[in-house]
């Protein structure tokens, strides 16, 4: 039978998006579709938002389902779905299986392939940002989703020690367990926010992985006079990029490491994942500002 | 609560779509990408074909759904979907309710309403290429899926009377009992093709709807004897664009039209609704002409 061949695309595309709640204001369109134009890719980034569709949590593994078939080339994953969907996937990368969360599905010849992007991207900005700070007794505030993602990222970068500070002391103990248990006893340990006093006093740094700090969360994670110049503080809060707890430390002399280079470095990855293309992080990371300022003035 | 708003996405974008069976070597995402490229639209159409999917013809339904829950802003449906589609959707336009046939869905407020771009895709392509042709006596060849559309726009555009002719008697019939109850009795009447020597004879012209001169089905449809000068000859197969219909009844000075206007218009049309913004079809017809002759070239 004769072959009629579909003539060249014209660009390369791309087409990705994200599912979870409460995802409006994300600025990951904005992120992916920017770099993509620089580099000439025709790239799509599409927003789909749970509460919009009107489905709950579990309806996860459809819409990914439904994603593959439409012709999605990945997505990413964000709350309240990041440990929901591991179960529709068909494999899943090493850093995603030890943390039990995906925030990246690529799907590669029909089959739906785990990713997570946050562990990568706190790693890469926290490498970039603070490349020669001590990591011996790192002290990390949250132990919720991203809280565990950082966590993973501190140790892999060579953390001797992480204590992880939550108010929910069995959240933090179950991390700890969970840190000790892939990366070695007595790399770990919990506790409550009463402890923190003593923690800072002796700890190099501390990772500040708490929803404080946001529009809507305003104010410092702990005592302004718990800061003292020996320490790093590296925040995930990036909206805004500038929090209480950065403009504070850094009024006391501390190293500090803003939100903006996680999702950047977080958003790069995963445009690798989708594309197979580097991303330019140093052009990222000015957009992030830019973006990032815009929401921060609307508020 | 204090409200972060989403920054303005740099360019308006639109993500669509076609369903269908066998779809591979469809033109229409290059017609639409290439248009929205010069319109600075950020424009995305996939193919969804259900044999790549796995589903059969009765899951379009399903696929409509989860396009629209995925952020897709319109669909284009063909065989053998056009008229399955129906039943899902919330609303048609008057043009596609009167055919019982949607190639085209808007995704309006989370409703679906179906519209059909054949029929005025044609009909404005033979408004434009054949503006002063006769319309007494038109004899339409092919009463499939295409042949219902385009004898829709041929009454719509004040053909006098059409005669369909199909090997298969009873589809024939059917076409043309649903044409006289849309537009009069009188208007339409149905025949097989061994009554083509005398229609032909009186005819004004000919409207050219079934696959015979595409590739897999080289040839002519009728005897080139039945050709004569007096004949206007309008083709629905633009791959190749100049058939051996067309090809024999020029060399005999009848006036002709291709199918690339058809296929043209149609996308534009689709285009309009999808994005509200009118396409240039000056530049689309340099675009078929092209992308036809590519895929010819690859035969």
């Amino acid at each position: 039978m004769p072959q009629v061949s579909t003539p060249a695309p014209t660009r390369d595309s791309y087409l990705v998006g994200l599912i979870g709640s409460g995802i409006g204001p994300s600025l990951s369109p904005a992120l992916h579709e920017r770099e993509a134009d620089r580099q000439g890719l025709r790239y799509l980034y599409r927003l789909i938002d749970i509460d919009r569709v009107g489905v709950g949590p579990e309806a996860v593994g459809d819409l990914v389902r439904a994603a593959r078939d439409l012709g999605f080339d990945g997505l990413n994953i964000t709350h309240p779905c990041k440990q929901l969907v591991i179960e529709h996937l068909d494999a899943l990368a090493p850093g995603a299986a030890a943390l039990g969360a995906v925030n990246t599905v690529v799907f590669e010849d029909g089959r739906a392939v785990g990713h997570n992007t946050d562990v990568t991207g706190f790693a890469a900005s926290f490498a970039r940002g603070l490349p020669d700070v001590p990591l011996e007794r790192v002290v990390q505030l949250g132990a919720g989703g991203a809280g565990a993602a950082v966590a993973h990222a501190m140790l892999t970068l060579g953390a001797e020690h992480v204590t992880v500070v939550d108010a929910m002391a069995d959240r933090a103990a179950d991390l700890a367990t969970a840190l000790d248990r892939h990366f070695g006893a007595g790399r770990a340990a919990a506790a409550t926010p009463d402890a923190l006093p003593a923690l800072l006093g002796r700890a190099d740094g501390v990772v500040h992985a708490t929803p404080t700090g946001m529009a809507a969360h305003p104010g410092l994670p702990f005592a302004a006079e718990l800061l003292h110049p020996g320490l790093w503080i590296a925040e995930v809060v990036y909206r805004p990029l500038e929090t209480e707890l950065l403009r504070t430390a850094r009024a006391l002399g501390c190293a500090t490491l803003d939100g903006g280079g996680m999702a950047v470095f977080q958003a790069a990855d995963a445009f690798r994942l989708f594309t197979g293309r580097e991303a330019d992080t140093t052009r990222m990371l000015a957009d992030i500002a830019e973006l990032a300022g815009v929401a921060g003035a609307a508020r």
